[in-house]
């Protein structure tokens, strides 16, 4: 729907996802904040902490879009791989980073600095930091992959420092209508509309008692017309819906 | 940490996800019980509603993994193509399966059939069923493949009648313990042990105000011999520290 898409995917990285010890926070919370920044989230992995498949993935998915977003493994312990392994996906070596290294003497203290913690200090050599003002975890940017932490409140922090480095898109339009019909009465209709109007991309949502149907496009005039349309063609098939708008 | 470990992939399917329209609440829930099922969930992708994507994914996590599982895009609407891409996926047609329209018959009534609910009877050659009591919805079985609505509490229905098919692993023991001191104060105990007990996964996750670390292994007594390692390392480090064990 738009030649100058800027796309984005998302690489999730930690075990603790994939055993269902802890609930992913950090997906919808992306995924809402490129969208308000027109840039289209196409992919997310959620993978776990195996060197091979993270380096794997990153060449993928860092050829593939835009932007990549890692989140998990940044830390001082054994299963935190992430920054080795993004360093092998950019053929990159490790060097002790200035700023972050600073940065955790501040924390810590000299007399503090061990072996774990100098750690998170090597970073891949053409590493930029990202701004964290909620902990010492160095998240980075390396070309177009920002590597943050799986912290839900570190990751959102580092997000609001990258997302000053990333090129808008086109904001992406969305309006949506719920309404009692089931899915199945309207999807005549709304695939003719869809026809109608191919610029804008049409979602139908069943939920416990209804459909929600959301349009979307770069064009809000588009969508605003599109979606007249479909309420009145739901209200041809059952005069009295209450159609709830948004 | 086990030859004949069982494995699955997770592929979600929809707009809304990336859109961050609707947060996904399917993951959780089927890594959480694959696991009690002694199912190691390997990785999880979520994409848009694109055919070739959608054909891609499937071809590569069924080639990959003992079962994938796939929510999403099989209603009656034009967005809804999962169906059709799991066909081609596995090169076969689509044909009338009759008690897929038996189900829709009787919950919609002869005379209430439509084009929209009719397709979605329409399954892949060599589809199973799967049970679902909660709503008309098809969700079948191709060969490793389950595939499976996006509501919530659809998709857990069905996983509750595709489980009864799925081969059990060996069940995976797993410990926590949770301590205020930091990562980086228990990285190297933590290193040395994972070495010295490498069937045992050990994980280790920061939270506001401590760490909490995970052991996991199919041998429980290894399990609770590292982890009373790490308690006694943990109480060297900070005798008075409150370790909370579950």
């Amino acid at each position: 729907m738009n030649n100058n898409l800027i796309t984005a995917g998302f690489l999730i990285i930690g075990n603790e996802i994939l055993s269902g010890r802890t609930p992913d926070q950090n997906l919808n919370f992306l995924a809402k904040n490129l969208a308000e920044m027109g840039i289209v989230l196409r992919e997310v992995r959620v993978i776990g902490d195996f060197e091979d498949e993270i380096i794997e993935n990153v060449k993928h998915l860092k050829s593939k879009y835009n932007y990549v977003f890692t989140s998990g493994g940044i830390g001082p312990t054994h299963d935190d791989i992430t920054t080795s392994c993004i360093a092998k996906a950019f053929n990159q070596e490790l060097i002790l980073h200035p700023l972050a290294n600073e940065i955790l003497i501040k924390h810590y203290g000299s007399e503090n600095i061990n072996e774990a913690r100098l750690k998170m200090a090597y970073l891949p050599v053409n590493a930029e930091l990202l701004d964290n003002p909620v902990s010492s975890a160095p998240g980075f940017r390396l070309e177009n992959v920002f590597v943050m932490a799986g912290v839900p409140k570190i990751f959102q922090a580092m997000f609001v420092a990258s997302s000053k480095e990333l090129v808008r898109g086109q904001k992406i339009y969305s309006r949506e209508i719920k309404f009692k019909l089931t899915e199945s009465s309207i999807a005549h209709d709304l695939t003719k509309l869809q026809q109608e109007y191919p610029d804008v991309a049409m979602g139908s949502y069943p939920f416990e008692g209804g459909t929600s149907l959301v349009f979307r496009s770069i064009n809000l005039n588009q969508v605003n017309i599109a979606i007249n349309k479909m309420i009145d063609l739901i209200k041809i098939l059952n005069p009295n819906e209450n159609i709830e708008i948004s």
